[in-house]
């Protein structure tokens, strides 16, 4: 993989649709200004991480949120992974990534294939199932940095879906995720370290930025990990722009020193 | 699972099985005295970690140091997960765990599925295919407590047998393990985690104490995870026992309230 600029953008979703997009867009462009090359945004980044807003602020692609995000990479000439929003198809709704290319191209799209569902006693409920149906496939695109893979949230709770995606060729998994305060202290960093140490890529968690007192608050704190998995930059809870350098090279330097990959007994699996 | 009380015997081991054996032997008897029911030795709890005496030392079962084994087992009225030796079986040679019952039965064995072949920069480099076969399978039994699964150090790199494991039923799994200076810090306690986590079972990984000044020295640091990726007992890098109560119900509960077993979806993967 070659090396690249990243940025994060963690903004807040509030009720209103259009200005979130703004927002974020606000951010993306603060942080082409500060040249990353690749910039990632959180999951449901343009709405509230809740059932009914999700059937609410649901739109088809192309549509008003896929259209801006196409624009702004291609004014910013950069990769733009569009986090997630509630995508309309036909009479089903998905949580879905966009990603877009420099020349505002869709270069990828991924459903979120692990839809979240818990109940933990003292904590956080949530049934994403009630809304969205699951999506049916992994995702992985060639950028001119090399092939980039997508995962949604609750999809890092699965090591088989990381493993498939990085076997189809992902150098660098992006995961935009909102997890909660019941799960994220325990849970969110060895997560993201321990996908991409298995699979020894990179791995990007972006999450949306803490957003107090609403019924469902991020953990925030979105982390970028490298092959050896350790965390490489890192946000806190507030509204910010998170960079990280890239290189490219330590993929190649750490398969050979700890050769995980090689060693695999797959007929054993 | 129902419950009962762990104990890790972290020894150090010399040059002299017999020695290494009958002190290692000392510490599990404390254990049972101090009321433990399942105790675990480390990976070559009876030789140093170097290919020359894994050669030396070979011995097959029944052969000295699992007749030693049994007998403990038998005399202490405990399940004796017996770390691992290298065992000899025709001419090959096998990094083995034996694991025997308050009765002095033998309940199971396992031998290393992934050979340890690493050649980190400036760090450790280390070979065991140079001397050992590989295991063919996995390994689960049942004991009085609940099922048991065994897997041994490198086999922790590989998420897919810690998860074969535990679908063929295993509650924990113990892992006899040597890590390194090199790998330690990043690694070990993540991966301990990780693999309960993910799982949703409890992990040991039983290392031996420090060896100062040897050619290959142990991280130590023994661990025991909950189904929710939480230490909950920790050894340090000096000879000593770590205790441990399992609470069994921990399992259903957190199955329970943060379903991933359910939400898999094995027809993707």
């Amino acid at each position: 993989m070659k090396d690249f600029k990243l940025a994060i953008c963690q903004n807040i979703a509030t009720e209103d649709k259009e200005k979130n997009v703004e927002h974020a867009l606000e951010m993306v462009a603060e942080a082409a200004q500060n040249g990353a090359e690749v910039v990632v945004l959180g999951e449901m980044f343009n709405c509230p991480y809740h059932n009914k807003f999700f059937v609410e602020f649901a739109e088809e692609c192309p549509g008003p949120t896929t259209k801006k995000l196409a624009e702004a990479a291609k004014e910013h000439g950069i990769i733009l992974i569009g986090g997630s929003i509630p995508e309309r198809d036909g009479d089903k709704l998905y949580n879905t990534s966009f990603t877009f290319d420099s020349d505002g191209k869709l270069l990828g799209k991924h459903r979120k294939i692990h839809l979240f569902d818990i109940d933990i006693d003292g904590g956080v409920s949530f049934k994403e199932s009630d809304t969205f149906s699951p999506g049916e496939k992994c995702t992985v695109f060639d950028t001119k940095f090399g092939k980039f893979g997508v995962l949604i949230c609750f999809d890092i709770r699965f090591p088989e879906i990381f493993s498939k995606t990085a076997k189809m060729g992902a150098e660098m998994i992006f995961l935009p995720a909102a997890f909660n305060k019941s799960t994220g202290p325990d849970h969110w960093e060895i997560s993201n370290r321990m996908r991409a140490l298995d699979n020894q890529i990179f791995v990007c968690g972006a999450a949306p930025a803490r957003n107090v007192g609403s019924s469902y608050e991020s953990y925030a704190n979105s982390r970028v990990c490298d092959p050896w998995g350790n965390v490489i930059a890192k946000g806190d809870e507030s509204e910010m722009i998170v960079y990280c350098d890239i290189h490219g090279d330590e993929i190649e330097k750490i398969r050979r020193q700890l050769p995980l990959l090689k060693n695999r007994r797959p007929e054993l699996y």
